[in-house]
């Protein structure tokens, strides 16, 4: 066995997630990453450094965005990356990322529920994402709910709103 | 890519991880486990089969209580299973597996804290353990807190409660 | 001392209290009022009585949502009432009541945080309101993270979101 | 109505309320109080003033530290005071609290199980107690579980754990 405890690169960029509730107007909003704080209750002894590219619902991310997500994959000196992303449009950038990376192993994930919420899989998903991106081959992968998914064998059933593989 | 979604097996052992505070005497005690509750808040999507083989303190678990486990793992028809066990003797418990089973990929895991206990550190194990019993190669391994390691080359620091490398 | 332990009326108008988070859409809605869950947590030995009168967010509650409730009041068995109410509007709701109602005690909470958010305020004030209910004069009060407040001597501070005297 | 509200003293003892769990050695322990971290979740607007006398178990509690308790208590500037205490001489510590002091409204207050535990009665017992010393008359009171007790008509069931009225 040759694993390596490498140094993993955690991208934030926003989703269900991360998702507050706002005690002023009832609604739910983007303040800060509840990821360091998860981390800790994780007691995570595993090297990680977090870093947030935007705080967005993914349904608003655009192809600028997308761009953005791209370039510091593509610029991290670590090769195992996660990527914290609302879950509707999270098969589409993986996607862009899987054209443009293939030297790296690149895990995005979510939740069903915010992390605020007492009901959340946030910290199980982050932990299953964590795990992946130490043991997966180079490539884009899915992690939600206890599956992973390789990028191109995947959607999201709107329906169920679970993740399902196409083939 | 030749990802098998296969079931996993899921022995609960006890430890940490399944203690219950009582409200008669104040103290910690096991009563069922919270294995299948933790996988539903994980949303888990992935097909598991949940079987208690015991709820002990990994303290008071005896040679006889590790043949069981080996003999449990060894007539599993699942070729991937986690193990949840108390952290103080999960060494030993993974020692003895490997001895036993080659043909099988093996995680043991565990907590710091009980699942009861709002700050623990249970869900995020679960997760890690579910997605490395998906990808790691036949081997026994322990799973705790982002990082993973390899049966050998695995100690449970006493003094900071930490598990570490040998090597 | 002339201390008797009556049985409570609770009745659920639905408010940030009981709001749940929608896996599929990503908003929040009704659904079933956490209230019995929360007096099961709180292990509560009061004897209560549960009903859902409504279901809904205090904006869009009508003068005849407001009928309801005073009806409900005033032919409820019980003269010791818990409202639970959306903050927005409990100011109004209880100066209905306090028009209606004179011979009974009724106490209207809510919560600045859905009680699903691990963060809410709403064990503590139900907590509050079931003792205030038992201890305060006939009347309509509104009870709210710690302070009570006469129903014609309280208003909610829309900047703040917190409920504060008038006079 | 001449409702003041008045600063409340919340004097802290120890009890379950305050038991931490250690992750070295598994077992419950005292650290610092949670008591502050409670009323911020709470949102508490009430102006209270917390003092730490003790971290003990209740069952550890001597005649020295009731006395202890009884001179805080006496020399306190506010009149309305809340103690959390543990369960099992919780009653004890009222009556020697009721011959000392009778120009104070006192009640004490604990949780069955610890507020670190997810599922804590802990916040309840707060917001019903903070409750009752505003609005009962001068006199010392045990707040448990939606129901109060005057001190000299209050037993624990040592079986069932709860407190219930001797008449």
């Amino acid at each position: 066995m040759t694993k390596r405890q490498t140094t993993v690169k955690i991208f934030v960029t926003g989703g269900t997630f991360d998702k507050d509730y706002s005690e002023i107007n009832g609604e739910l909003f983007f303040k800060n990453t509840h990821v360091p704080e998860m981390l800790e209750l994780a007691r995570c002894k595993l090297e990680v450094e977090v870093g947030t590219l935007m705080m967005i619902d993914s349904l608003d991310m655009t192809d600028a965005d997308r761009r953005i997500i791209v370039e510091n994959c593509r610029r991290a000196n670590e090769d195992r990356i996660v990527i914290t992303h609302g879950t509707d449009t999270m098969v589409e950038t993986a996607r862009v990322l899987a054209h443009s990376i293939r030297d790296k192993t690149i895990v995005l994930t979510g939740a069903m529920v915010p992390y605020k919420f007492g009901s959340s899989d946030g910290l199980f998903n982050l932990g299953s994402s964590l795990a992946l991106v130490q043991t997966l081959p180079h490539g884009v992968y899915i992690s939600m709910n206890g599956k992973y998914f390789h990028w191109d064998n995947v959607r999201k059933n709107s329906q169920t709103g679970e993740f399902e593989e196409i083939k």
